[in-house]
């Protein structure tokens, strides 16, 4: 078997074999294959697909290449969750509590944001002293008695994927479903949970930009699930406005507070409370996600899940103070509000250009050793549906640069106002 | 302009601009442009083809990339000629004095054998004190005086397709019609003729497999000529023979003195006619090819075009004693006979087979750095259309080797032998 001969196979539009991914991924771990050998591949890849198997096989090498965590001493059905990356994502830092406090355990790794998407790690170090990193014994232990951790990624965790990634950047391979597929579920699977929820958006904002692409990359993982034996679950979800009303790192902070104290936006309330229930019936606390539902909505009204986040919080080192007073949270020196220049209603919100430009605003990394401001980014002011008045609040910026007029004319643009009220049928999916 | 965004242009069906070729070769003969990002590209190409605008523009960029030669102060229209390579093919060290002999000058650049074909460099060199490196100013003069000159190929010319060629070897990219079309061409476009004859080979020891891909390949050189105004013709001539009957380097050029004293076998000799007669047209010497046909078997009959050969070996420093006493050239230690075990008519036999053997006797090269037994080599006894009776000579291998039975054996698996003639419908065509 040489590398020429698999690329030769899948340039052809033939199915690799068992053995021909293997060999490919361990040789190209090992520099045995050369980066122009496996960008031939990934563009082979790109334009001939992989069928399911195919997929699933690549999913298992990948996350064979590096560590694989064992959590199978901690009791219970750990949960996982992955979001493919959106503008205000923040639901897994409400996602935990909510289910830890009904008895989940959520063990998860996470990584950082780059352009116009945030990070959960980044987010939580906007809460001073809160630790990413953590030795497995102390990650095992917090979420055995704790319910929940979230930590950075293991360095020695699918180095396939690292080298991978980094080579389908650079010679425009990104955009293949059978790669993005494997590049997420090896990580997802090497990092030891039972069963793992996929919230997969669409839109302007998110990596698919259409609900078709959006179903099949959804559909694509749960079949590597299925296939590899681990109990994945896929919503689809939109993505046609940020998520909720905050974007940036303690802004998002400070509505998650708002969320699990029972308040807050209504489109951010229902996602967490859909993926909660899935979540719960997943790990077997709950028959059906009905009464997972009820169970959820108990403890925002009652305290637990904010009691849980509070737990979380100090046992990762995090100052609990900012928490119990989020008015505590350094707030950016400029604080700019966006008018809107006409009447009407809502109709979409760019997430996209929301994104860009509070990271503009210092809110996210351009480059990947950028340094965040924490304090910076954009609270929503109207959602999709709101009616607006002329001269009307349509969002505020928060920052500590000087001379944003060019993002303040920006943002404007984010913001579609017509004349008559769209009323937008719901799409989104559950993939089981 | 960057390179990801011309990769991704390719990979989704586009056209190239001008200016995005342009943008590749350069920066990628510089450097600029990664090995693994011009794979990708590569991959792209392969699979969703190039138009005869963008193959034109890829070959003329290719060209620019080096030394491009100036011999517009040689009078009279130069010609040039490249076949893609097959076995036994001696073309064009007959069809060099066949035409110089009736005032064509021939300007030709050269490459080495490698694998199962040989190179014309190779064949010269059988010949004692031939030189292949002439210096610019030598080169004009010969093909001035004397008519023709072949040389190998400038170190300067064309660095875009070495560093391409080399990068599509390891990265399944090389059978890719615009690829190959831009390869050939390029240097060929660079060594500066005015007219250019293309023989692409079809057939088991060829590059192209079928009649249909070498009726492609043929046509877009002919195109990339006509886009960049030069004289291109090409013949698409059949492989499923070894052409003439010797394979190996100086058995070979006894079979062009042989040819060019008016004997030997009569496709090969066919094929240097019709050749010779398309490029005296091309360099207007003669008004049409059955009168240029004429002027040409004139030639080899009075000796005209083998003292041309002469004038030429010994220009270039060749001893001429083995040219007019070919017995002394070195023999091989073993003269072995193939014979056949069965009676019947030759239906075909494989060039590819007859190929790998010959440089397995120590007359071709497997790796590039492999020193080439002069005299080794395949001599047929038997040519597609002759008749066999049981236990007569098939072939005759020549070698300095120990131990080829299994050389041998393969030899005989070459020759298709069956009970009933098959005469076989010419399939070769000129595309002008």
């Amino acid at each position: 078997m040489d590398i020429i001969e698999i690329i030769e196979h899948k340039r052809d539009g033939l199915a690799l074999t068992d053995e021909e991914i293997h060999y490919f991924i361990k040789n190209y771990v090992s520099g045995e294959v050369k980066e122009y050998q496996a960008s031939a591949l990934l563009m082979a890849i790109y334009l001939r697909g992989m069928n399911d198997h195919e997929t699933a096989t690549l999913t298992d090498e990948m996350r064979k290449s590096g560590d694989v965590f064992d959590l199978s001493d901690i009791p219970g059905l750990l949960v996982d969750k992955h979001s493919t990356g959106g503008v205000g994502d923040k639901v897994s830092l409400i996602l935990g509590p909510m289910v830890a406090s009904c008895g989940a355990r959520l063990a998860k790794m996470s990584g950082r944001g780059l352009g116009h998407t945030g990070g959960t790690l980044d987010k939580l170090e906007s809460i001073p002293g809160m630790r990413v990193i953590l030795s497995e014994e102390e990650f095992k232990k917090q979420v055995t008695n704790v319910g929940m951790a979230i930590i950075g990624q293991n360095e020695r965790l699918d180095p396939a994927d690292k080298k991978l990634y980094a080579l389908r950047d650079v010679t425009a391979t990104i955009g293949s479903i059978p790669l993005i597929a494997s590049s997420i579920m090896s990580k997802k699977l090497a990092s030891g949970a039972d069963c793992i929820l996929l919230d997969v958006k669409y839109g302007s904002g998110a990596f698919m930009k259409t609900l078709e692409d959006a179903e099949r990359l959804a559909l694509t993982m749960v079949n590597i699930g299925r296939k590899l034996g681990k109990n994945v679950k896929a919503e689809v979800t939109d993505m046609d406005q940020p998520l909720g009303m905050a974007v940036g790192n303690n802004l998002e902070i400070k509505e998650v507070i708002d969320i699990l104290k029972g308040r807050g936006s209504e489109d951010l309330r229902n996602l967490c409370l859909d993926s909660g229930s899935v979540m719960l019936v997943q790990a077997k606390l709950y028959e059906d996600e009905e009464e997972a539902r009820k169970a959820l909505i108990k403890n925002l009204d009652n305290g637990k899940a904010f009691e849980k986040f509070v737990e979380f919080v100090k046992a990762q080192g995090g100052d609990t103070n900012y928490i119990l007073h989020p008015e505590k949270f350094e707030v950016a020196k400029h604080i700019i509000p966006i008018y809107s220049s006409k009447a009407g209603y809502v109709n979409r919100i760019d997430a996209l250009i929301i994104g860009v430009s509070s990271m503009h605003l210092g809110g996210g990394r351009e480059k990947l050793d950028d340094v965040i401001d924490m304090s910076a980014g954009i609270v929503l002011n109207k959602k999709v549906g709101d009616e607006v008045k002329e001269g009307e609040l349509l969002a505020t910026l928060y920052t500590n640069k000087e001379n944003t007029e060019e993002i303040e004319a920006k943002v404007v643009t984010a913001f579609d106002i017509s004349v008559h009220k769209v009323i937008k049928k719901k799409e989104n999916l559950l993939i089981q």
